[in-house]
């Protein structure tokens, strides 16, 4: 089966899929993109996703390069086209093609790319075993909150977590409180039992998949607090994941070289992490109801 | 005449060059890039760029796509196809394409892409007349010093100037020092006469432009200190002015709503230019000897 992507209004195989080297995604990172998991047919989080694209164009004066409607339309077609039944669609808007010149050009229309990719979110040996994150300076620009292209950072500092054998790193602020992962958020279950995970402000990324997990989270009466914690207090603590689109949460065995607890994921990571399956999956109508329209096309 | 562009040893013409969407410059920003110019036919401070080019490829662990006598011959080609006399010669190294990953891919070819521009560095409006700059918050990340396309900070300061009617943006520290300006380095003549642009640390990107415009002052036995310098400095000094690959050294006249000096180009600012459009035409022999290959194939 040929592999399509969607670029501007066209499917192409997908090795044919190209932009023009003026694509100012390509020159300057002058653009944003999100990932949307797709599982057993349905999209996850379909509406945070696309609000928080909204909420990246907008911060960015970025227009849209089609109704949001439309691209609902878009990303259904593909994933059909590319018969995706579990794994992710990959979009990415740029503020278009124009001759190099920093500031804004004037007239252009924006570039819009998709690609599917397949996947499996069934039980993996990084989910029973837990995984291994290192900490590392936090050197990203200020705008966190903005999810761009401008990745190069998170790019180096994922190279660094996977040549110390980790499968994420911890990004760690100048005061010594972590702020995410490199693709990731950060999370921990203090010893006395508190889910903690950072505030969403323009230190991070406020996750699609962090916010229906404290969702979730308050529906099923699980106390959390949103606070950055530090290094140290996550050594300590009782619990430690992560969570993203497509790792829904991972339970952490290891941070740097200290075992968490007693090195097994934690009982509420793994509660969560099946809330959260059960919820893509459209078991929970009581949750489901604040997201909608994630039945796959 | 047909416009070429040079996209991974091909010569295309300008309007089909592209790259694939997974070319890990458009979805990671995980790439750099250098701007030479081209004066009378010679490429200006040819070694300086490419040297800072390896060093940036070396920070990243990105590996040379062709050895560096074949990228000179390859910019000499692609001049003489396009007869550039006067402009600037863009050249972009991304990591290569690889399937959408934040860790490094491996195996995979780097992508080099290269474009011309024509362009006149002849006496222009802004110069005579002195150009205004704005202030604005440092946002970007901490590896200045890489000369990356994760340029999305600058662009959004250069929007902001430009809105602003200004020329350009000088980006402040948290301790209200200027870094320098969205796309070119930053410097004053104090009001006792000494030229000062900032220390080249991992704060600011240390241009070819300011390397050659601080060895001909040394040669010409101007002082000057490399130190950062406050806003409020920069507001009472005597000359202001940026400098970059494209502009060399323009004069400031206005910054924020301070006028400086009387609000005419400054007198060591206009020799300084001139010292440098003398040695990118090769009068300058003494200079030139610390550069080599500057003569256009």
């Amino acid at each position: 089966m040929a592999r399509f992507a969607y670029v501007n209004g066209r499917y192409v195989p997908h090795a044919d899929a190209a932009v023009h080297v003026e694509d100012r995604g390509y020159q300057f990172a002058d653009g944003v993109y999100e990932v949307v998991a797709i599982q057993n047919g349905r999209l996850v989080d379909e509406e945070g996703h696309i609000d928080r694209l909204d909420r990246s164009l907008r911060e960015l004066s970025i227009t849209w390069p089609m109704t949001r409607r439309a691209l609902g339309l878009v990303m259904r077609q593909l994933i059909a086209r590319n018969r995706v039944e579990n794994g992710l669609v990959y979009l990415q808007i740029t503020r278009g093609v124009a001759a190099r010149d920093f500031k804004f050009p004037k007239g252009v229309k924006p570039s819009i790319v998709m690609t599917t990719k397949r996947m499996s979110f069934g039980p993996a040996v990084t989910v029973s075993a837990g995984v291994k994150v290192i900490t590392l300076p936090d050197i990203r620009w200020k705008r966190r909150d903005i999810k761009s292209v401008s990745l190069l950072p998170q790019v180096l500092g994922k190279q660094k977590a996977v040549e110390a054998g980790a499968f994420e790193g911890w990004q760690v602020d100048e005061e010594g409180y972590v702020t995410e992962g490199c693709s990731s958020n950060a999370w921990i279950v203090t010893k006395d039992g508190k889910l903690v995970t950072r505030n969403a402000t323009s230190s991070i990324l406020n996750g699609i998949t962090r916010q229906t997990l404290l969702r979730i989270a308050a529906q099923e009466g699980i106390e959390f607090e949103e606070r950055p914690f530090t290094v140290e207090e996550a050594y300590e603590a009782r619990e430690a994941f992560i969570s993203s689109a497509t790792t829904y949460a991972i339970p952490i065995a290891q941070i740097d070289d200290r075992i968490i607890a007693n090195g097994h994921p934690g009982t509420l990571t793994m509660k969560l992490r099946q809330l959260y399956i059960d919820y893509a999956n459209g078991v929970e109508p009581a949750v489901r109801s604040t997201g909608t329209g994630s039945g796959a096309g």
